[in-house]
């Protein structure tokens, strides 16, 4: 299986069984080098009062994207059919820039900056769909020592 | 009604409409004077795949409870029980301690540390509510001009 | 004067008389629409004990940098030459990445990402200018509402 | 010589050797247990164009300040004398919350909330030593392993 489908199966999987239901609609682009990118149409689900993206939702986005595009870094991806580790998250910010709606649709583009020895550092972009206006932007360091 | 009873009411509706569906078991503890303190088991539907509270999630608790405590501070209580508005998310900033794993019970204790005229400034702290050991530390800075 | 040599201009003025006094060998390489580039050697004042680039130091690039980026966007460079305004700090993140050594140079790259009606959101890379490994990202929240 | 000294001691080698020179006046009040506590009055030297402290120099007390605290930490306190250790910085927050003019007197209260095996969490409060008022909150991550 190419990564993108691993990932998207990965996806499958969770959103079956715990906190990350939210993100069965959730669409894997691409997979690969370190990079992942997704796409998700904003429903009643991912919602606030307000009925727009929720930021506790935008920050698990930050998160899980991220994680998946550590995923398939060279460091990691040999182990990507078998058995994934992406280890524990240490720090996570996110600056929210702007706020999408109930039906908007959203691009989540994650990167690895760097996979050092013991920790990852990450960042995601998540955008509009349609106009591309950056909506938020989120840095993810991780603990990936196994040793 | 007391406000602490008026914020455990928001959650209640909250999670039957939207993302909050997971905060359906927080029990507020405490809410009043730019504070807001509460707890909640860890369940299946807060794990990630490992068992452990989803970092998402942790973010989602330090967004949600830091708001809540900003709707109970002097400079918004009077609109609490009419039309409460505690302002869009700017930066949120969360360090990760340790994990916790499900059947754990937490306490979630956010503070506003200042409430100006345009921005807020709120802190988080989630501990095992046994143990008391710090599980993620968090910092919220909202956008609350209303004019 | 172009913009350049009006960013240039400021950062010697600021570098005779206070806290960037550091700043002094600071390079403007490029500075417009909302972008601010430079380049800097690595001094024994810009290091901590271990003959390092001092983290502290590389907040303050993060701060100063991203600052000089805002004030050539659109929405601020009709004042540049008269009276600059960029506003205040609201929030400073850093993920620092690798060290840097005396003698190194660096490129110090930010941009603005979102300037809105009160707030603006910057973010900045620093690398290693030989082999333009990043060195940190910083991101940079600032409230410039005028009003 | 008790903890307090030391660190006044490495302060003044600092501030006569690098970048840390601007912190030759700072004195330090409290060092132990994993804390230290300092007081400097924001001279010409910390402040920006608009005269007051300097973000920046925010930062690197948030830095410094906060990893004198983690050397009188427990487990790093038995080489405090010897070969002071304290990691390489990863993650550093800030939020900035008042502004402070020259002239005035500032409070910094730095803690460790966590030193675990490869990572520390500290964090820091500077406040306006006269009012308390809160002038600037940092949490700053450093990996700490010396294996």
């Amino acid at each position: 299986m190419v990564h993108k489908e691993v990932i998207q199966k990965m996806i499958k999987f969770s959103s079956e069984n715990n906190f990350e239901k939210f993100l069965k609609n959730v669409k894997v682009i691409l997979a690969n080098n370190g990079k992942c990118s997704a796409e998700m149409k904003i429903e009643n689900d991912h919602a606030n009062s307000f009925g727009t993206l929720h930021g506790g939702l935008t920050a698990t986005l930050v998160d899980v994207i991220s994680s998946y595009a550590l995923l398939t870094h060279p460091k990691f991806v040999q182990k990507l059919n078998t058995c994934p580790y992406g280890g524990v998250s240490v720090d996570i910010h996110i600056s929210y820039l702007r706020s999408a709606k109930i039906g908007e649709e959203i691009l989540i583009e994650a990167n690895t900056i760097k996979a050092g020895k013991t920790l990852a550092f990450l960042e995601t972009v998540i955008l509009n769909k349609n106009t591309k206006d950056i909506l938020a932007k989120g840095s993810h360091t991780k603990f990936i020592s196994t040793a």
